[in-house]
């Protein structure tokens, strides 16, 4: 039962600063109104498991999770990190946690608070594992900062077809590991039987060099779009989770080759390790079929040249996988390793993100286990010019994007419309003609139109075509999924027209 | 100027049976609308070039398409066929033309009538050359009698995963070519310097023998739903211009290999000749790329089973392509001969037909050549159970239906409504898991959905993923094009509710 006095004191202190130890949230559970539980370090450490309960500290006060272990937006396994102890250094890594509706979430699992003895600050020290993370181009809209994720903005993003490397969208899981090359070694684990490789870049150079234009896009990239629909957990990107680079480097089948591996005739699995870790050295980690690696027509290249220049360390320095055709995800950065396996990569990025599920699934009813990892993706296309509520003048338009489709499928055609999507103009593809089934690279277009006398606003759309006739769905709704993948419906730039 | 009597006696005549050399439809050129200039059959042939004007007959009357020639929709070369002579020998094979509306088209262009020595029947004897086709079953919706084009009903394609022969659906492009087992001969143009090879069935068995399931689809399936949208060119396909069959034969790449060819660098392709032909002599014909053909991964066949059986003699008897996850049109039947070219085929199937365009484009402004020729197909996806206009029992709704995709991407997800598409059910898929890559054949799907109390009508959509998480666009008019090909939006079906 509530204690009617205490409550009232506790709304009474609403609007004064608290005390580092109460509560900050509503707290929607009766029962943690009245006197809070206390318990001590010691107590919280031994529930660290589903028997005894899992229990976790965030600064004074203590949490039950065991309930919400299995509903972990990252996964059970990465708040298992953290059982029966302070939530403090993982939150630092993953600094997505650091919002209020995390806090109310967690709010409704606090059952007490620390001993005053073990308020003071958790022992375990927590040095900013971003401090070494690299100087950044200021142009960067960044989405996050630690883990660092930015993109460029739309109105550079097509200046160039070759996107300049210091505005090249970066998409970290972890910090940026600072490798010295001297000592940099790859681990190319050799089939059984065979011999284990182990490269350094010297060695690597020493394979035929092979160079790509190759287009690389987030899986989340366009994302905004689908939380204005409904919200989902993930990063806030615009349309610039996307640029393309030239890439040179070994190439994955050479490599694979040198360490005695062949196609087999069951599905076997590339699996790629980073030297990027968390806490606990557990490091970034993904994998795509042996097929596609071992084929030379798909140009698997293990990378140490972005754009003529030494990766830079945003970008994998100095060494990262390039996939064409495939998600970024699969593009292993800073790699450390790479091993044939039965399985794909147990990695959480492999098999418990980087999915498409229906727009019916949501948190409690997720099954990753039902969905194939993204690896190839559909067709996209967006607008980077003109922007969302600028004002054109009458009279013409200019209209810029660009259009990229996974698997090697080339850009066909690109739709445009000014009437959100009632009549269409067909916009002129620029940039690199694309080679047939190798179209790793976007193409850029752009579209001259006349503004329809006496319009006040147009509704400008594109959709693309790839040479599989794949197009873009219309509208966002029915792809919406609950971690704001696959983001590709007609994009849709809102614009005034001068009078 | 008009002759005001002679008008009105023509109109007054207009309700009684008019002599067959008189006009039958309304004539839009008052000029016509006099006496008729009367011509010659000697008259009418020299009339047969740009230079000299283009004259054709029909009936008694006779017509200068000069300027329609670049219009019509089979291409100008079919229409000069014709040139300084009857039509009906061409109109026999091509029974589309027997329309009103081709015959009003064709009025605007009459300038007068035959001579009364020349209005016997044209000389040229127009044996019917569909006589010799063969039976067909009973339940095949026919599209067109000749050339024979018709699907299994909705409620038949689903019932089994490999369609049975009888109802597989048919898609001629001309007469059924009646070949002798004992004599035919395939003929493979050697490489320069190599060898041609001549290859009797005998020869054909004696290549290891490949046996896959393969669904084919043609491009024109779900036509009717664009047709619905607006007006398009072409035959009328509901949701069957698709089945499933086991297929067996050599692999293709065997066959060029032993006569010689080899993957070259330069983009290459593998022309198909039919040995269906027009009077002219002119063959069905198409291509694929080399680098599919050659590529023991896409096994493409040459195949003379279908589901253990020697192929159907709709079905290309002896030997017909089978192009696995590639659109119907390059899968030519009755095959004569396989060359290699630096070029696509020159078939006005593979050039001026088969392509996907703009839906702002239409026949005054298409540029066949601006478009890649149709090859994989977009993921699709179609309800056969219940079927539209029905009436379902409330309480629970089962929902039937077939989905696949072009390239070997397997189809991974269908999402199906009972809400126009506001909220979406998976659906179970059923049918055989195929092979990563080579996913070939369709997935057969079903949802047992409860009926929401109270509702008496369902809009039921379905819609597919594949593996590259492609998805079909929610709606037909952003993807319709002038002949109605690529139809894959939304399939939808409204059913009553049982009270």
């Amino acid at each position: 039962m509530l204690a009617p006095p205490l409550r009232q004191q506790s709304l009474g202190a609403g609007r004064v600063s608290q005390p580092p130890c109460r509560r900050r949230t509503p707290n929607p559970n009766p029962a943690t109104q009245e006197s809070p539980h206390i318990y001590t370090r010691e107590e919280v450490r031994s529930h660290s498991s589903p028997e005894t309960r899992i229990w976790v500290t965030l600064g004074c006060e203590v949490f039950d999770v065991t309930e919400f272990v299995d509903l972990h937006p990252g996964g059970p396994s990465k708040l298992m990190l953290a059982a029966g102890g302070p939530l403090e250094p993982f939150w630092a890594l993953y600094a997505v946690h650091n919002q209020p509706h995390v806090r109310e979430m967690l709010a409704q699992y606090k059952i007490g608070e620390l001993s005053p003895e073990d308020k003071a600050p958790s022992t375990l020290k927590t040095s900013d594992p971003y401090i070494d993370d690299p100087v950044r181009h200021p142009a960067l809209k960044v989405n996050s900062q630690r883990p660092f994720n930015a993109e460029p903005p739309p109105e550079l993003l097509t200046e160039n077809y070759i996107t300049p490397n210091p505005i090249f969208f970066t998409r970290n899981h972890l910090p940026v590991p600072n490798l010295d090359p001297e000592t940099y070694r790859l681990h190319v684990v050799g089939p059984p039987g065979g011999q284990s490789l182990c490269l350094s870049l010297d060695d690597l150079y020493k394979f035929p060099k092979h160079e790509i234009t190759v287009t690389l896009q987030c899986a989340g990239n366009r994302r905004s779009e689908m939380t204005q629909f409904k919200e989902v957990r993930g990063l806030e990107w615009n349309i610039g989770a996307i640029s393309t680079a030239r890439w040179a480097g070994a190439r994955l089948c050479d490599v694979l080759a040198k360490a005695g591996h062949q196609l087999c005739e069951t599905e076997a699995h590339v699996c790629f390790e980073g030297l990027d870790s968390d806490p606990t050295g557990t490091a970034y980690g993904a994998s795509i079929p042996l097929a596609r690696a071992m084929d030379p027509e798909a140009e698997v290249l293990l990378a140490y040249e972005m754009n003529g220049q030494p990766l830079p360390r945003d970008h994998g320095f100095p060494v990262r996988v390039v996939v064409p055709g495939v998600v970024g995800a699969r593009h292993v950065k800073w790699l450390g390793k790479v091993s044939v396996e039965p399985e794909e990569s147990y990695s959480h990025w492999q098999r418990r993100d980087y999915k498409g599920f229906s727009p019916s699934v949501d948190w409690d009813t997720v099954d990753f286990d039902s969905a194939p990892s993204i690896q190839e993706l559909p067709v996209q296309s967006a607008i980077t010019e003109p922007k969302d509520g600028e004002t054109v003048q009458s009279g013409e338009v200019t209209i810029k994007g660009y259009a990229w489709s996974g698997g090697g499928r080339a850009v066909v055609r690109v739709d445009v419309s000014l009437d959100g999507g009632l009549t269409w103009h067909v916009a002129e593809l620029d940039g690199e003609e694309q080679r047939p089934r190798k179209a790793w690279a976007w193409r850029l277009w752009q579209l001259q139109a006349p503004v329809p006398a006496g319009r006040k606003e147009l509704n400008i759309v594109c959709k693309a075509v790839d040479d599989s006739y794949n197009v873009q769905p219309d509208t966002v709704a029915p792809i919406w999924n609950l971690r704001g993948v696959l983001s590709n419906a007609w994009h849709h730039v809102h614009v005034h027209v001068a009078p």
